[in-house]
């Protein structure tokens, strides 16, 4: 037996190295680019260029970037054929829209001739195809769900605005569409969180880009990670139900306080690494609220009940919002479905998942730690 | 940034705790059992309740634990129809049995009422409920391949037996199904082995135990774990076909030779772990041994080579089989086709990633560490 100590869940473990991403307590950088200024300066398809291909496109690059995510959109018949019954698995209750997203990705993999192929070229024709096909499975469901037809992907869109008309039949507004990206933008790429790092841990073994995809999306899911922005917005629903929409602050603070008594978990809040605030989050809140005063008074409420919940968690338990928190809110006030949250969420983290695939194979060690053990002693069968 | 040092690979990092299982350098035990003692004198349906229950069944137990796999054996219609197809998708060859196991998997979460719960009681129902079903989309796949009509479960047959009935039609030999039986027992479990290691960083998110089994598949696939038996057995079929199948030690000496000097990765031999050989290793080649003896001469001369082969890595590097060689040959004598056996890994190795996910959920900690940044220094988007 190893006798080093271990550090529960890892943290603070050093478990690679990346060029990718870097998350410090005061910044994240992808690839040399802090976040704040890519969220200002640049669109996703510049940073999903940046991520999987490792600089800033050229124009010309990057017009044949889109070009090929735009010829890539549509799904094999078969994936289509499976997105049709979706809405009948997700109605009945017993699956969600991220466990369709999982199982289509993995069918996809069947119909893709580069699927058994590790080698960086094919490793980033299928990352493009994976990141142009994502949207148009989202919105098919979603359209299942719905019980309505499927909605061709529309080639003069951007990635963000034909995401959103996939899933509502409508072109967005600009501006709904410049808040789509942004938070694509945010989600693109996080170091060794633990969907990417399932992802390392999977292609570590050799295995290909699409069952490491495969299980990123299934633990992206949990609601300790992705899933936390459905999960917020849930817990917002709650208090509203609760308490009624009237953002009583003594009724906030008394709801909160029983949740505090209850150990209620309360979603999107807190980060395995930022400790002082999550600087993702106040970007989208921005954003966020400036889509509610657009929409009206009921969202501007909801931003302001955010606030109060954001304020007594700061002020009597020191935890700070993460990113989940104004996205759930945002994401509402797009007038998107809570349970599609977290497949967003995907369609933009394939990018990061799929550069750290390619960088694990590309200079491959298998991930494989130790375990303490602290089960039974030695003891015989047939005693 | 965190500055302590990172072992890449995790070699040698101690990642948690658990009860379920010890690998050492000179024994492997599950709950307190050595694997040689259970190897002969526990069924592998035994050792399956041993390690999702936590302690050897009694009678009553065993028998009961028998019967609700046996009725759980049968697949949703959903599933029935998806592995209708799988022929087709293996035959055009982009697709691969551990990849279509993956799909069936993820697809049969849809259909399961436990799916969405991550408590004790519906975890331990889902994993039975996939260790009884496994088997099945096996058979049924393999059928599809060879274009035959899918076979029913064999209520009348162990989980050994009804796996190789399923796949070729014929009942097996009481020895045939004491070989699979032995090999499920040494396939059950090994600790932090990296797809155990995926199933606990995605079900540390919260993720569900359907999903996490996918990911472990998609793990389990790579070469550099479960995927070696396959490729231990091609290594051998390429030996034979480069030099003939007389086992002329000269030769394979030479073919060896050549293989060290094209820095071929020689599969089967070497682990993480096990630095002077891995004890499962023996055990299985001896009863494969034992059963190529029983099928004739071309058997028992494949195993002569894998033994010149053997000896060779031993000798000259210093480097030992692992578990995956002997199995590679022992399933080809039993007749199996060479790309079901990772999926026959999955059959056994489901019980210790079930097992290690229960164990997650039950004291979880969100898996999530960190990496070292080596990319580019800050630069501005708009420079």
């Amino acid at each position: 037996m190893t006798t080093a100590t271990h550090a529960k869940g890892l943290e603070g473990v050093i478990a690679g190295e990346t060029e990718i991403c870097n998350v410090e307590q005061t910044s994240l950088v992808y690839r040399g680019y802090e976040i704040a200024d890519l969220a200002a300066n640049a669109s996703f398809e510049e940073v999903a260029f940046l991520l999987l291909v490792g600089h800033k496109p050229s124009s010309d690059e990057l017009g044949a970037f889109k070009a090929e995510l735009i010829a890539e959109r549509a799904l094999p018949s078969a994936v289509v054929e499976f997105l049709k019954t979706s809405g009948n698995l997700v109605n009945n209750e017993y699956a969600v829209p991220m466990d369709i997203l999982r199982t289509a990705v993995s069918i996809l993999s069947h119909l893709d001739a580069d699927c058994q192929d590790n080698a960086g070229d094919a490793n980033l024709r299928k990352s493009k195809r994976l990141l142009a096909q994502i949207p148009t499975v989202i919105g098919h469901m979603q359209n299942s769900i719905e019980g309505k037809d499927f909605i061709a992907p529309n080639a003069n869109l951007s990635h963000s605005a034909n995401l959103l008309y996939m899933m509502t039949g409508s072109e967005p507004t600009p501006e709904a569409e410049k808040v789509m990206d942004v938070s694509l933008v945010l989600y693109a790429e996080h170091d060794y969180n633990a969907s990417t790092f399932t992802a390392r841990v999977i292609s570590g073994t050799l295995g290909d880009l699409h069952g490491a995809v495969t299980g990123a999306i299934a633990a992206l899911k949990g609601k300790l990670h992705g899933g936390a922005n459905e999960a917020a917005m849930e817990m917002l629903a709650d208090i509203r139900n609760d308490i009624g929409s009237d953002n009583d602050l003594g009724k906030v603070t008394d709801w909160m306080h029983q949740a505090f008594a209850d150990k209620r978990k309360l979603m999107g809040f807190g980060h395995r690494v930022y400790k002082n605030g999550d600087h993702r989050a106040p970007i989208l809140h921005g954003l966020g609220r400036k889509a509610a005063q657009a929409r009206g008074e009921d969202f501007i409420k909801l931003f302001e009940l955010g606030e109060m919940v954001q304020k007594i968690m700061e002020d009597e338990k020191k935890i700070y919002p993460n990113v989940d928190f104004p996205c759930g809110m945002t994401y509402f006030t797009m007038g998107i479905p809570v349970p599609q949250y977290t497949p967003i969420f995907v369609a933009s983290r394939i990018t990061g998942w799929a550069a750290h695939i390619m960088e694990q194979h590309a200079n491959n060690r298998l991930i494989r730690p130790r375990v303490a053990y602290i089960g039974p002693a030695p003891r015989n069968w047939n005693d």
